[in-house]
């Protein structure tokens, strides 16, 4: 128990709300700023209550309005018309996410993924045709990839777009309702063109997955010929998105509509690409697609902060019982369990934040880089780190908007406050934009082609030390004797005697979790293979530790990324904050995973339970400084819109007016 | 590992669902059955999309149309036009919360909320001159107890009622805006008259909260005068109840409004009561409307049912990747990770089911009994059990229908398979009719007190026992070396050679944690309060320990219930099934539990990693009865609703036909 009362107190009350944003907004602090200026308009304002009709109309006069600003160019080079900035763009998508979400993902749809495609799959004459039109919204279009029948594996998607040498022309067909398009932004109602992806089929040869430039409305509106359009109809949120199915049969488009960045093809038909592998050009062509998912993750932190803002204001102002004593009539906030409930969930916040501006900077580094020296760039663990922050994120907002409504009682139930609407619009993003869980495989996919590697290029001694690493964990898993083990070797016993807060053990804590859990996996794959199990069976066995090993990897990158920014944190009050903030986050990571290190024999119980302790006193050195940490968000008011959560003064007033 | 590999194969392949469901149905099989007939009718089908306005009428109208069935009446006495049978009452609601949610909870303000206080809190007079007309919904009403200032503590309710010996009326008044009545479902557009709860105050004496009926509309609608009632508006869901908010200035009622079963004013003002201690009296009072809340974790259950029927249909079906080998291309189910986030699920909601029955018959005897001998009787336990199982009930639903809604993926997202609004609706579940903290504060209270009167009564011998046995746990856990300790005493390891299929030692192993943290409990109370510690800081000191306690004892609750029916069921081959089912829910309770059993010296690593081990086996050992488990809830089609869920076949055809 030493560790954690050895913690000096927290002396932050120099810290203003301005300078921890200062720290938060980083790089692209300007389009921040810009973007809370965009937020304040009316016409961004959240509204409930539309009918579908209606919501769908607002989005897309919002929309509108957005292509008139700066913020969606920024995703494009100058010579189109954009703004070059592809960090600011993701930026500003991050922040649109305060407003209505249906917002985010209909700009989502247009500039990310339609005008994306166009980007990253085109070649110079698809960019200089229609970027322009892309970026003013002249030009609405889908994003068309999946269907009914697959969902989540792209590569075996069934439409079919077959050339004819003839005609120069692309015969793009719907072979059965499994193959029909479903899901698709903008598809139901304003959507003119859409970027198909369908097995390319030349010569009488597939060459797999490629995209193709399809229009489906004409001017006036109407489905083009051979085209069908059907409406998804209402969503558990995001209904200000027009989501539809697309059908084609034998539609015909020019030779040119294919986006031939990464195939090309004759007007003879001969296929050509520069990449020969195809599944590594399918992978190549998708991997283009990873801001895609940055925005995802962005948009969920940034819904994640909102519900946040108005659950710890009101915590910090709802009076709910009296206390036992009768003496005084406690604020939520003061209740252990409250804290409990909210303040790792925003320690987890600011983490993820960190982990998502990171990868911000580093694909914008990728991009600017890859359009500079027009060479392909290799992204892979870039687009694992992407993977692995969009799943940490997302499952993150369900968890934390879930818990700030709850936080909030029947108040957080009222349309007017919220929560409820942020919750039904984030759902989804669990699971578009690539399953949580199939991306989470990805991440894994990563880490044992890594480990395999590794393993590989060791030498006889570094092998041999390996296995008598394993040997060793093993031999204290088994008895999980740690005392007993300790008094014989003392090889471990140093691990108690750190403190809890010390980042460095932390961090070790991290990355041996991932470590061993990728071993294990590793070991495991390599007995069910060498024991002839169906590959199937053999994977399905260690699925659950394939996807544990990619959840401790992606904590351990979040960790990592959080404690870099603070060391690099030139404000020292602001830092120790921070730095207390990111010891809750470490901390509950670990007592929430406490079975897993005692099992392992990490630890032992008495460490284990000083844990819990840790977080307990950290949540109550912590409790003063949450309003100042939710207002370093610096959510424009309007955007908050909660009438609970305007500051203490103005929800009691709030409350008195709305009684009339 | 030997534990696991011992199961036995299930050789259920003669277990039919109406096997099954003949035992799920229970003691009211009829009244559910007549409940199925009645979801079938085209009024109650889900719907989607509608306005606040039109869902509300829809709701209104459903109510009436369920007001000329039997179900409604069966809460009250025959002699008012009543079915008297409380159990099939609350089975029917139960049943009735398959459909539309918002009936649901309309039925259970007018009939569960505001005829029960008439029935529970009124006398004679009170219940022969309303209760016809509640029954038949010729008097909608409502149940005015929660103010906006004051959510969770009822005995602080501010609004007024006092006595006018002059007039013989009260005057009932609203002192501020804090004490306006908030959240009173029926008040904004339909109630008539409410159950207003108010400080009774006569001869300038407080005499505590107590009810009062007060008319709030008068025929045509328009509020009464002194009557101010507001709209809450849109909510996150239950759009089809009307909550509002009422204000009143000094309205005067007659003196025979007040609800006199336990307490009574004379024409004089002179106030008498059969209960001499106001606090004794209010929560007397208050624990008749014990019925409110076992209402609303049936309902939670039955949702929880609907989403995991659709849930698990469409894992039957619905395609995935091809397996790695290229082979075969699996259903969903068939990969572990499903299996793991659906299948403990199932057998949870089996086992709050159990929980739930017998917490119906508890409560239907106690009921009987006391309408048949007119004493009053003391339902403490029978109250602590039922928020108990409310927290536990709603929880799971909140948790189940996510994890539902996420497994469907994309198609979970759309409005017409129900996932989403099943989420919506009950969200609001876990904080009304109690938020589930303060419930389970309500159930540790309980728990504290039994374990007092205990300590109370021990002898010299039992006293030293029982800290022996206190000194024995606090040495296991403190040296956490269980194979030391086993080789020194050879006490506890019987416990680890127990098979994990052993019902006797997950029973005992569930009671030892509740056992072990209520102790703990009692002790840091103790420790606080002797350490003279301010009485809100001693117990926010031990607030997670106590919900800890809490969650313990409803868990032991839960699985002792499921347990006891299996070993009643005689259709043995029903019970083989349920009772592999049993052990899932019993041991994925352990695993989720087992930092805590590792804490504290319970089991050791290997053990808890076999738990684990087991947990899938019984996955995969369940998973080809998955369906017949869901097909045993027996929800008519017409209520499960969403197309994904209708059959193999018919969700494939269902999905041609919405391609056209």
């Amino acid at each position: 128990m030493s560790a954690t009362s050895e913690l000096p107190p927290l002396d932050g009350e120099r810290v203003t709300a301005e300078r921890v944003q200062a720290h938060l907004d980083g790089r692209w602090a300007e389009v921040r700023d810009r973007s809370r200026e965009e937020l304040r308009h009316p016409l961004l304002a959240p509204v409930h209550g539309l009918s579908l009709e209606e919501h769908r109309q607002r989005t897309m006069e919002q929309a509108r309005h957005l292509a008139k600003s700066d913020g969606p160019g920024l995703l494009f080079p100058e010579r189109y018309g954009g703004g070059d900035d592809l960090g600011g763009a993701l930026t500003s998508f991050e922040m649109l996410a305060h407003g209505d979400l249906s917002l985010m993902v209909k700009a989502g749809v247009q500039w990310g993924l339609f005008g994306g495609a166009i980007l990253n799959l085109g070649g110079e004459e698809h960019r200089s045709r229609y970027l322009p039109e892309v970026i003013s919204l002249d030009l609405p279009g889908c994003f068309a990839m999946t269907e009914t029948g697959h969902g989540s594996d792209v590569q075996s998607l069934r439409t079919t777009a077959t050339y004819d040498p003839d005609t120069q022309e692309w015969v793009v067909h719907t072979p059965d309702e499994d193959a029909r398009k479903d899901y698709i932004g903008n598809a139901a109602r304003d959507g003119r063109m859409a970027a198909v992806f369908a097995q390319l089929i030349t010569d009488g040869a597939s060459h797999g997955v490629h995209c193709f430039l399809v229009p489906i409305r004409d001017e006036h509106g109407e489905a083009m010929p051979g085209v069908t359009i059907e409406d998804c109809g209402h969503k558990g949120g995001l209904n200000g998105v027009d989501n539809g199915r697309l059908r084609f049969e034998q539609v015909r488009v020019p030779r040119t509509n294919l986006l031939d960045r990464f195939g090309q093809v004759a007007e003879d038909g001969t296929y050509t690409s520069p990449i020969e592998q195809p599944s590594r050009r399918f992978f190549t062509m998708l991997g283009t697609l990873v801001t895609g998912r940055a925005s995802v993750s962005g948009s969920a932190l940034s819904a994640t902060k909102t519900a946040l803002t108005i659950a710890v204001r009101y915590a910090g102002v709802r009076r709910q019982f009296r206390s036992p004593d009768g003496e005084r009539e406690a604020v939520l906030f003061d209740f252990r369990q409250h804290q409990r409930r909210l303040l790792p969930l925003l320690a987890k916040t600011y983490a993820l934040h960190a982990a998502q501006q990171d990868l911000l900077e580093r694909l914008h580094t990728s991009f600017a880089d890859e359009e500079a020296s027009g060479e392909m760039t290799d992204r892979q663990e870039l687009e694992a780190r992407a993977a692995g922050i969009k799943a940490a994120t997302t499952w993150h907002a369900t968890e934390a908007i879930q818990t700030s409504r709850e936080a909030c009682g029947g108040n957080g139930y009222l349309s007017e406050n919220r929560l409820t609407q942020l919750k039904a619009d984030t759902d989804v993003f669990t699971t578009f934009e690539g399953d949580n869980t199939v991306l989470l495989q990805l991440v894994a996919k990563g880490l044992l082609t890594d480990y395999r590697s590794e393993f590989g290029s060791m030498d006889t001694f570094g092998m041999a030390r390996w296995v008598a690493d394993q040997l060793v964990e093993t031999v204290v898993e088994r008895t999980a004797a740690r005392q007993l083990w300790q008094s014989i070797t003392g090889i471990v016993s140093r691990d108690e005697d750190t403190d809890l807060h010390d980042r460095a053990w932390q961090l070790q804590t991290f990355a041996w979790r991932e470590q061993h859990v990728i071993a294990g996996v590793a070991r495991r794959l390599k007995a069910g293979v060498d024991a002839g199990g169906d590959g199937f069976d053999v994977f399905n066995d260690v699925q659950d530790h394939v996807l544990l090993a990619a959840r401790a990897s992606v904590d351990r990158v979040v960790l990592e990324s959080f404690a870099a920014r603070i060391e690099a944190c030139e404000d020292t009050e602001v830092a120790a904050l921070l730095d207390r903030l990111c010891d809750l986050y470490a901390l509950s990571v670990i007592e929430a995973e406490r079975g897993w290190y005692l099992e392992h024999g990490r630890f032992d119980a008495q460490r284990s339970k000083a844990v819990t302790a840790a977080v307990n006193e950290l949540c109550t050195q912590l409790r003063p400084f949450a309003s100042v940490l939710v207002d370093a968000f610096a959510i424009p008011d309007e955007a908050v819109g909660a009438p609970i959560a305007l500051g203490d003064e103005h929800a009691r007033q709030a409350m008195r007016d709305a009684a009339g």
